[in-house]
């Protein structure tokens, strides 16, 4: 019976935290707050920090990630919280409701920081962002970025671009302030939400190969180079079935399908994963953010010829009420014609339609059946037209 | 430069009444109200109701379908109507307000029947709806058929089973009143939804070889077996990618996309229509219902050995506020694990997964495919099993 390391079912852990006993119950023995220092392969066991040696038939590395810190003097300050855990949250609502806080200072603008911003804002605090680039979240078209900034500006997010964080110190207003190299500002808590990399800290001890995306190397059966040790989830990599790469996206459904299948296999079974398309969303207050497959760059360095067409239309039929505009870009190959990716933005409507792409993207369709999709038609749902034959026609007739 | 007869463009019936000489402009003599009576093709011209003779040198039949009617005394009697065309919501809107109706009856319970439910109800009439059989729109499982049943029931739908309508005649309380094999009932307005056909009367005339379903024949550029005469829309017969037959299912969106490939290839173009997978989707009320594929009748009249299997979840992740149950059944081939089909229902997110389970089906996914897609997931969007994944997963471990 393997040890489950990690948090392999992210969602799971608030309910593992509480219920240890209920796993054993089953004959599987959950230890949580137990760092696993040191795998010994020769004695097949880890030890944890307290000393602790279990033993080990098959291990299963599901290490996840690490949140960067940007590297500067007083980061560790009191007050400056990184999320990533589910412990990280409870203190950092602990730390909102106690200090109490005024005003909260976010560094980074990916999935984090635009899911904090909503979060923070919501319960009234005065919310900063600061950002390294001039737009969010720059997986999107800089048109579709534009649309994420004036949602966050609309709520009253304050977004300050380009910006190269120098130090935290002890504020005067509030209790901590940001150094950075043009504007510095005060705030009483600092998430610093500017990137992850995968854990691979054991799996670099034990000399396991990682690929070049610095994640754990694994075949598809999630099993790594080495005999009876597997690994799961954001530490290790997928099969990208468009770029035909290994990659690393850390994502919770990635997560929980390679946790399946790595189990079903460890239990004697024969499972397959796959590979993913690339497909993520997040919603950022009222508006839906949504892609799929390869942008330009990443098509160009899979040896693709891309072309794009980005189009505004409706989420619903035009005649409706409700209905709301709906932006969609899809990449394509010049040669091929294949699709490659897509991105999508809108109030409703951008992750169904980036749903349906994906599943495209998964069968290797072409924009010539992209363009022609039999989809469920009725004027609440979309126009006769739905924007992904719109797109995928305009985007057919530029090649 | 072809006359176009009917409406092919069934959304824009409105727009071209009202501008016909927009299209003049453009070189195209649109004539609204202009019922071709014979198609003169030695002649190649077509003769209207007026006498008027126009010359072709190519002939579009958009003719559409035709309302059917139970065939029963009183059944055209003033204030009984069908709803095909743009005109005849016309003459019911004004035909609610003049009278003015206190309730209403329809008869039929598949699309039209559900949408004018919902319209009828809104504008807090009484709504009484008569059926054939014991539950609505029975091209889904009685499981969802009886979701719908509570959401008509729900909003003040009284729902009539088991009739056989018998008479229309005049009423006390009412205008009208409707005879049938047990109950009778008094209306100001009887609507008769009990289906359509394709109006093939011309075609017919002419001698045009119809399909198996009744509706003209045409290949995959939409020509008629008949030089020069080609036929789109409700009129003709699609090809279905998963049973590999000739069909006649008349919607908008079908009907939009045969007229652009007509029109590119009387332009001189070489455009194919690929054919379709059957997705069709309604509104009633608060729910979304939706179907795409086969049934389990249709999958094993195409000669396929079809399991089903049919699950309730969340539409988004259980523990995010708004969360909705959605039901999702699968349809898949027993022999070669080839997705059939596909139904859901619920108050949100069924159509939304119904489009993406028909780009499945359009590609020719099997459910180790399906099982495994990667979708765009976020919390707010679905859970990290999306409900698609949960079926597919389930119904594949029964074969």
């Amino acid at each position: 019976m393997p040890y489950y390391i990690g948090d392999v079912i992210k969602e799971e852990t608030r309910l593992i935290a509480r219920t240890p006993e209920k796993f054993r119950e089953t004959g599987v023995d959950v230890r949580i707050d137990s760092r696993v220092e040191e795998v010994d392969e020769k004695a097949g066991a880890v030890r944890l920090a307290d000393g602790t040696r279990l033993p080990y038939d098959i291990l299963v590395l599901g290490t996840g990630t690490t949140p960067l810190l940007p590297g500067i003097p007083g980061e560790t300050l009191e007050g400056v919280f990184t999320l990533k855990r589910f412990t990280d949250a409870v203190r950092i609502k602990a730390w909102l409701r106690e200090v109490p806080c005024r005003k909260v200072i976010i560094v980074g603008a990916g999935f984090i920081g635009m899911e904090m911003c909503e979060a923070i804002r919501n319960l009234g605090i005065e919310t900063q962002l600061f950002h390294r680039g001039t737009l969010p979240v720059n997986r999107w078209d800089p048109e579709f970025s534009q649309v994420v900034l004036e949602e966050l500006r609309r709520h009253g997010v304050d977004f300050v671009t380009d910006t190269e964080t120098r130090a935290v110190e002890a504020g005067k207003d509030h209790r901590l302030r940001l150094v950075t190299n043009h504007v510095g500002a005060e705030a009483d808590m600092i998430l610093m939400a500017v990137g992850i990399r995968p854990d691979v800290t054991l799996a670099k001890q034990m000399g396991l190969p990682l690929g070049e995306t610095g994640a754990i190397q694994v075949n598809f059966s999630q099993r790594t180079l080495r005999e009876g040790i597997y690994a799961v989830g954001d530490c290790c990599e997928s099969f990208h079935r468009v770029s035909g790469r290994w990659v690393n996206i850390p994502l919770g459904d990635i997560a929980n399908k390679q946790g399946r299948v790595a189990g079903r296999n460890i239990g004697g079974g024969d499972m397959i994963f796959p590979g993913i398309v690339g497909a993520q969303s997040f919603k950022v207050f009222d508006l839906e953010v949504a892609a799929t497959g390869l942008d330009e760059r990443e098509a160009v360095q899979s040896g693709f010829h891309p072309v794009s067409t980005l189009v505004w239309g409706n989420a619903i039929a035009g005649s409706m009420p409700g209905n709301t505009k709906l932006g969609l870009k899809l990449i394509a190959d010049r040669a091929t014609g294949k699709l490659l990716g897509a991105q999508a933005v809108g109030k409703a409507g951008a992750v169904s339609r980036i749903n349906t792409l994906s599943c495209a993207l998964w069968a290797g369709l072409t924009l010539d059946d992209v363009g022609w999709l039999d989809l469920a038609y009725a004027p609440p749902f979309s126009g006769s037209w739905d924007l992904i034959h719109v797109a995928a026609q305009t985007l057919r007739r530029q090649i």
